[in-house]
């Protein structure tokens, strides 16, 4: 009897705190959404204009309707544009950057062979640890936050780790690095190795010839110079890649991300009727293509050119502020994402925290290798123009006399 | 001279050929996107309410910043009521269903560990195909299309093959099957297995709890009875399942896809800080929020009891219409997606096309092994009311009638 009781006692008090539970979920999801607008300087994702949120907000259709298939082929059309690129497996990848890059390996290498990552910040170190999870050797040349690679050194480890990929980063945004891509598809090409450029930060940005420089897989985000959503992440691989890819012995890893699965979603593969793979995330293909649209509109030569100058622009206004950059040489500046060296004395998490709470304006703090080092500001798409930079010169101004310097 | 002459021309060549490439993208993609309005009376995607779509249209803010940290955890509270769990491992992968799937087996199992897999659909044989590319030994125990398995088969074959891991599909919208979950949980404990189950096109529309159930890993889709646009998939993890996950002695393949880091994002590690993972896809999240807070208005208990009365309703209306349904026991119907055996003597692809250009419509033919035997109709979330049932029956009244019938 008491047992029982005390069964009572205790589904009573279950009930209970389910109860309060649920009291709970009704309370937090009954309040209204609300976002607030806010200026997005930091490395990404970048401000999306209304335009492409629109886009993004027209009716669902099926992901293997006939007027979904005609979209992502303008996506194609616009990622070859974007990529320079004639390459026919050219795609969007239904996830954000990573899953692109992650697309890029699972496909490209199999257990076993050999990897060469260059790295020089964030980017590098987490393609490097992608391949050692799928039992790649994986062979690193690294340069310190802010350098970047030779052609000689490039030769030199392809010419000792003899790798089937080496990945490079075109726009490594942790540091703020352009990395020079001439010569180096070539060098690969020698060695029988394919080439794997990440150029999420830059695309767009400045300029990229997937062809001429003979990159065999290039893969980008949307939320970057794109402006937007984040969510879908182009990409495309040549020929060569293709022939590699196709004659695996072993299948990737994911079946989310095998290339032959996505080439036939895609109308990659020349053949008659694409296959349901995945439930492709049409309201975000709505904006990727809007975003495309955007890019095609300005020209691509333009935005590299319109990029270039505001980030010259900037970079004057931060050194007549008595400010430093922190990639010393001009030309591997990534006229996408700044790196200002930390202001010395000062906390940087304040500085940035100060420019969010007193400008509403996000720029951040460095990343990966580069935390502590640097102030990170992206102006991208359609955030890089002056008027920008003169909102984000005068927030730092204005944070520099307002937040605490050490006496030092 | 002349090697020189030919190679003038050949750049010459080159060079209309990239103009027409450049003139072809300019015309595709500065033509205005439009999407059709259409009824998504498929197996998904489901028509998107435009509270919803204008919900993920809202501006884009970081994917650190504090307020999109609360909207994750408002979302995790909405998965967890709509799993009917306390799980604290509870969140939304960023991809689309089959990422959620592929993310519960590359954390739950290590290469060579034993996977049973009960194969009644598609979603069986995929579950499968993912485990067998990571190197898990995989079992199956295969029903034929419609069919599912006793309490009584499942355990004989855990007892056989003793796998560290039973995936079940709760609603096998290929066949129309949903499948009993009572009992299995305990089973798969009994034998030190975890249980995990796929609820893409069930949950919200027919009764899971996840605890009460013993499920450890159960995933859904944002796309079927959430009616927000595809793209993002909620998960949940038990305390058993995490147990296993966090003592792996290799790490998962995907990065992207890591438990790990994919809890400390979502803030599920008790962690005080959150490191940069990758960049969610806030406005994605933003609709899927929406979309619970719409759950949790209607109540789950009135929303699956809503989804049973109109499936009722609808099945009623097919069987006076003299269609035979595809799954015979009532209790085996899935309420979210009705499997309606193909009419003899027509074209199944005639139908879907007559009643897609006729009335806007979409309904679909079968999937995988139940190809050709069936059509099959989603009624999900907001689209499950008498309303539509009614459009949908007038619409095959006239298919029918319309529709080319062999004399047979």
């Amino acid at each position: 009897l008491l047992q029982k009781n005390t069964q009572t006692k205790l589904m009573h008090l279950l009930i209970l705190c389910w109860t309060a539970v649920i009291h709970y979920y009704q309370v937090v999801l009954k309040k209204p959404l609300t976002v607030p607008y806010r200026h997005m300087f930091g490395p990404g994702p970048s401000n999306v204009p209304s335009r492409i949120l629109e886009a993004g907000a027209n009716p669902v259709i099926g992901h293997m309707h006939p007027e979904i298939f005609e979209i992502m082929n303008d996506i194609k059309s616009g990622i070859q544009y974007m990529f320079q690129t004639q390459n026919k497996m050219t795609l969007a990848v239904s996830g954000t950057g990573h899953s692109a890059m992650e697309c890029a390996i699972f496909n490209a290498v199999e257990p076993g062979e050999s990897v060469l990552v260059a790295v020089n910040g964030i980017w590098g170190e987490r393609a490097a640890e992608m391949a050692e999870r799928i039992g790649a050797r994986v062979n690193t040349i690294v340069a310190p936050p802010g350098g970047c690679f030779t052609i000689e050194e490039m030769e030199k480890a392809l010419s000792k780790h003899r790798p089937t990929l080496l990945f490079v980063a075109h726009g490594e945004s942790s540091t703020g690095v352009l990395h020079p891509l001439d010569g180096i598809g070539q060098l690969c090409h020698k060695y029988n190795c394919l080439f794997l450029v990440d150029s999420v930060a830059s695309i767009g940005g400045a300029p990229v010839y997937m062809d001429q420089q003979e990159i065999d897989i290039l893969y980008t985000g949307s939320q970057k110079v794109l402006n937007a959503p984040p969510g879908t992440a182009p990409i495309s691989f040549s020929e060569r890649a293709c022939q590699k890819i196709f004659s695996r012995r072993t299948k990737p890893v994911s079946f989310y991300l095998d290339l032959s699965w996505l080439a036939n979603y895609w109308g990659c593969d020349g053949k008659p009727s694409r296959v349901y793979h995945h439930t492709g995330p049409v309201t975000a293909f709505y904006s990727l293509r809007e975003s495309l649209s955007v890019l095609v509109e300005e020209g691509l030569e333009n935005s590299w050119e319109r990029h270039l100058k505001v980030a010259e622009y900037f970079h004057a206004g931060l050194e007549s502020m008595g400010l430093k950059l922190f990639v010393k040489e001009k030309r591997l500046r990534l006229p996408t994402v700044t790196t200002i060296v930390a202001p010395y004395g000062y906390d940087w998490k304040e500085i940035t925290s100060y420019i969010m709470k007193t400008h509403n304006l996000e720029i951040s703090g460095g990343l990966g290798p580069s935390v502590g080092l640097v102030l990170r500001v992206g102006l991208m798409g359609c955030n890089s123009s002056r008027e920008n930079v003169d909102m984000v010169l005068a927030a730092l101004k204005d944070a520099l006399k307002h937040c605490h310097k050490s006496k030092v």
